[in-house]
């Protein structure tokens, strides 16, 4: 069985970290699978997923590590087109990547104990964001 | 189901970006699926695999990110071997990952609006590629 | 058809690259499937997924790209809590990304000749890991 679900929320970008695992749960719950793997996706050019230990001193560092990899004052080619300031959130949502995709079982996130499920909005205006969750399994 | 379709293409190497989003939708098209996930993997070691508004100004700085994170002319223990010279195209692939899984509905891709799907030739020399893309649905 | 299998193993942390390809071969032969494709997950905020040619050369150059990216000695938030001194295990692990997600056909992965099922362990100490693999197909 194939299930998609939507998931909608405000963000702030500049490189937010927005925590979504109960929201993932929830949803889950919702389809009734059992078994399976989950899929969620971002339909954006300037954001993307991952998971990691969600506290925040991780959060900071891992901005950090994107201010270092691709600095937003760089001198973007994007950016010359005089239309849009924000190249550097393009080439870090490239970078990092629009989904993730992981088990489920007895109805259970296989999660780790200190894992969560994350988006990251790197754009630089606060947008409306939804994602695409999809459910395969039994 | 589940259906592979295989997608081939010549290459010019160097970081080149191969936007196939069009050549996906095709597939996608053939395998008559309307709701569900795709898979698409390079099996190679010097290329990868992304999601990127596809304007010439993005792929400029996407390429320019890769030689800063792993410059060409950095000492790669690959490289010392004496068989290749292609140290940097490795960890770049391995660095942005060799597949992406986005989803599908009403046979259509769940992509934003300015997001492209984007094959990425970390290698140096020009190649044949071959993608192996995987429709999971329904 | 979903199946879940468990590979367990030990590892010496601080970057340890562990090629788990054959094991991966092994387990997807016992679940009898042919064509599909396999997610294998690292639950947990320290360690990821990748593909790489897995040569001695290949895995000193990929760990030493992540010395450069997120180097040990930085200042890290999260290590400034007093309870963890592995801030750059965490970012590390969430850049590379948890997971893999790549087809087989005929019972057999269709990976690149050179290329491998890496594991990489970017925690400090030495552990015992579980990956989750699931394979989705018929």
């Amino acid at each position: 069985m194939v299930i998609h679900k939507w998931l909608d929320f405000p963000t702030e970008g500049n490189g937010q970290i927005v925590e979504i695992t109960d929201e993932v749960r929830r949803l889950l719950e919702e389809t009734g699978l059992q078994t399976g793997i989950i899929n969620v996706f971002v339909p954006g050019a300037t954001a993307a997923l991952t998971t990691l230990e969600h506290e925040p001193g991780v959060c900071r560092d891992f901005k950090e590590l994107f201010d270092f990899v691709a600095p937003a004052g760089r001198d973007y080619h994007h950016n010359r087109r005089g239309v849009d300031t924000n190249g550097h959130s393009h080439v870090r949502a490239g970078l990092l990547g629009a989904f993730v995709t992981m088990p489920f079982e007895k109805s259970e996130l296989l999660l780790g104990r200190w894992q969560q499920i994350v988006f990251v909005d790197f754009d630089e205006v606060p947008r409306e964001r939804t994602l695409v969750l999809t459910f395969i399994g039994e």
